[in-house]
Order: C-alpha cells, then structure tokens, then sequence
C-alpha cells in the first residue's frame, strides 16, 4: 500500500508525521511525501522544513492519500492545481484522508460533497460551504473518505484505517510499537473537556483577536 | 525559551515532531533543529526528510533540549562529538530531555548517571548500564531531566513540561489548540495492555527475530 501525503508551506507537522508513522509500519507499507514541485517545505512555524520527495506531477497514483491541515492552505483552496490534483489522485484511491484544517481542501476540490466529516474544531462549520456534514467526533468514515479532527486526531484515524485494512491485530501491534497508550498531564484536548476560559482564549487566538 | 531537537539520520520523526509541535506554541517559545551538520536528515524510514537548520557548532545553548530515539541513534552511543555536545548543551539548559531510546544517547553522555528515567518499553534494561534506574513510565522526572517512553510519549511529555514552566492553564491552551484528547480506535499501546501474542511478535520484530 502506498500512501501519499500532501505538503504545502503552511502546513502543521503533526498532521502529515502522526499518520505517517503509523501507515510507515506494516510491512510492504510505504508513504512518500508529495508537493508542487520536490524540495524543502516549510511548516507553518517556520521552524521545521521537511522534504517532498515528489512533485505533483511524479505522483499520479495512490492507495491513501492523506491532506494535513494548517494555515498555509487557506490559499490554496482556489489553487486549481492542486485541486486537480486532489481530484485525479482521489479516482485511484482506497482510501481519501485528511487530518485537521485539510478537510477543507478536500471540501475545495469536491470530494466531501454530500458526506459527513470532521476537522479541527474551530474550523467546522466552513465544511458546510462544500456540501458536506460536519459532524464533531475524532474521525469519521463516510465511504471511502475518512477525516481526523484537529493535529493529533491523525495518529488515531490512521491506526483505524490500518485496522480496516488489516485488521486489528496488525493495528495493535503498530500502535505497541509507537507506545501510543496516551495518558496527558491534562483533560483539556477538546472544547467539551477545556476549562470555558481557556476555550475562549484559543478562539479568540484563531481569530486573530 | 529555545528548545533545540537534535536530529540524525535514521531517528523516528514522531519522537521529536509531537514534541515539536507542543514546545513551538507557546508565545515565545521556539524550536530550532540541530543535526551534526545543517542540511537535510533522513528519518529511519528512509521516506521522509527534515532540515537541521544549525549544525551543532552553531549551538551552544538552549533552555531545552531533546533528543529523540530511533534505531539510527545505536552508532552514535560512541560518537564523541554528539556526546561532548550534549554535555555542552546539558549545562545550559533548563530541563534536559529525551523520547524513547533517545534516552539511551543521555545515557551514553553520562546525563542518567544515578537518575531514574525511562525509554521504549523494549529498550529500558540497558539504561541501567548508565548508571540510570529504568522505570516504567510515561514520562519521568529526575532533576532537570525528563525522559519519556516511546514514540507517542513524547506528546505527553512535552505538555508536562509546558504545564512545569508556565503552569496547567497554557498548556490546556496548547492541548486544546492541538486537539489532543486521544481516542485511539484500540488499547494495545503498552505491553501491560497489548494481547501477549502481539507483545511477543513486536518483540521479535524488534530483537531481528
């Protein structure tokens, strides 16, 4: 299985790396990292570059192709080529994925019209404008689209995507390899759990406030 | 406050990118990745590649520093430079920290002498022939170090640190921001919770078997 993940300057690292170290895993599974043209990428701190080995137009198939989110791809939602791209990658795809904000690229190119999905919780209700659902869990499966909510959601959908594919034992054994048996300091991962305050700040944060 | 990753060829991206992701968010706060020279490095996978922005000699202090494990760190358990380095930058630093068997390379530096600390859960014992005392935990303080179990942990660890220096509220604030309230789709993470027939294939896997 080959798994394409898309990067773009702009882009949150965790998105595209908590997914990739997960479908890297099994055996006989690999991932390579695609952008416009091959080279450094900028993540959207500025402080990270990582390498797209390919350019769009070296990939023109995929078993998973997976979108991270981020502030860089606001611009990019009316960037015809990577939407074409998007879309022509997706008509060879098992599996069509994005983590965060990249379910708003997904929704851009078309490929959300009419299903259910998720993102990061701030940005939920622009999936609307793309004809889809939002709906607000940690992913979501609708056909052969799964979404993940914000940044760290990836590790999860992609260890249930290994699990549909594989199966749960293969799932389990990648996630004791990465010791993903999470146990944070805090109880504050999603709007329902965090303090009203601290919603409040992040929001306002978003918002450019 | 200046964290620096240290990064080689051949270490495991989520170590150092989950943290990465934690320790860049808050105001003021920023990371820089550092490598035995600037250019780029190439994870264990082979599949992806990062920039180290500064070579080591262009660091010679930080608040933090964090070193990540991977299968590429075993050669470099004698490498007087890297280990010189650390040292070097041990003295400056705030908190000194490590993900999975990142904490074998503290070790080797003469950091865990006397500490307790932690490590993947396949690679705890031979912590104890540097002097350190293996437990098994998500994340364990000892002085101004803080080492962390594998891959995933360091997730963890690093909103530990946040909460440490700036108190419970702003790390909410980046657990939120990062949505990391982790559902993952099976409890296998741990060798205590993973079925013993997976246990004992990862450990095989592991030990070339």
């Amino acid at each position: 299985m080959k798994t394409a993940i898309l990067i773009y300057d702009g882009f949150t690292a965790l998105d595209a790396i908590g997914p990739y170290e997960v479908l890297r895993s099994p055996p006989g599974w690999e991932v390579e990292f695609v952008a416009g043209e091959r080279g450094e990428v900028r993540a959207d701190s500025g402080a990270l570059g990582l390498s797209a080995d390919r350019g769009l137009d070296e990939v023109t198939e995929a078993d998973v192709v997976l979108v991270p989110g981020g502030e860089g791809n606001r611009k990019l939602l009316d960037d015809e080529e990577i939407l074409s791209w998007l879309r022509a990658i997706d008509r060879t795809t098992t599996w069509t994925t994005s983590v965060c904000t990249g379910s708003l690229l997904l929704g851009a190119a078309g490929l959300l019209e009419g299903r259910r999905a998720t993102g990061h919780w701030l940005f939920l209700e622009p999936l609307r404008s793309y004809g889809a659902e939002p709906v607000s869990e940690r992913y979501v499966e609708d056909g052969k689209t799964i979404t993940a909510a914000g940044v760290s959601a990836g590790i999860d959908m992609a260890l249930y995507l290994l699990g549909r594919e594989l199966g749960p034992e293969a799932a389990q054994a990648v996630q004791l390899g990465i010791e993903y048996d999470p146990s944070p300091p805090f109880d504050a991962g999603s709007p329902a759990k965090a303090p009203q305050p601290i919603v409040d700040a992040v929001t306002a944060i978003a918002r450019g406030g």
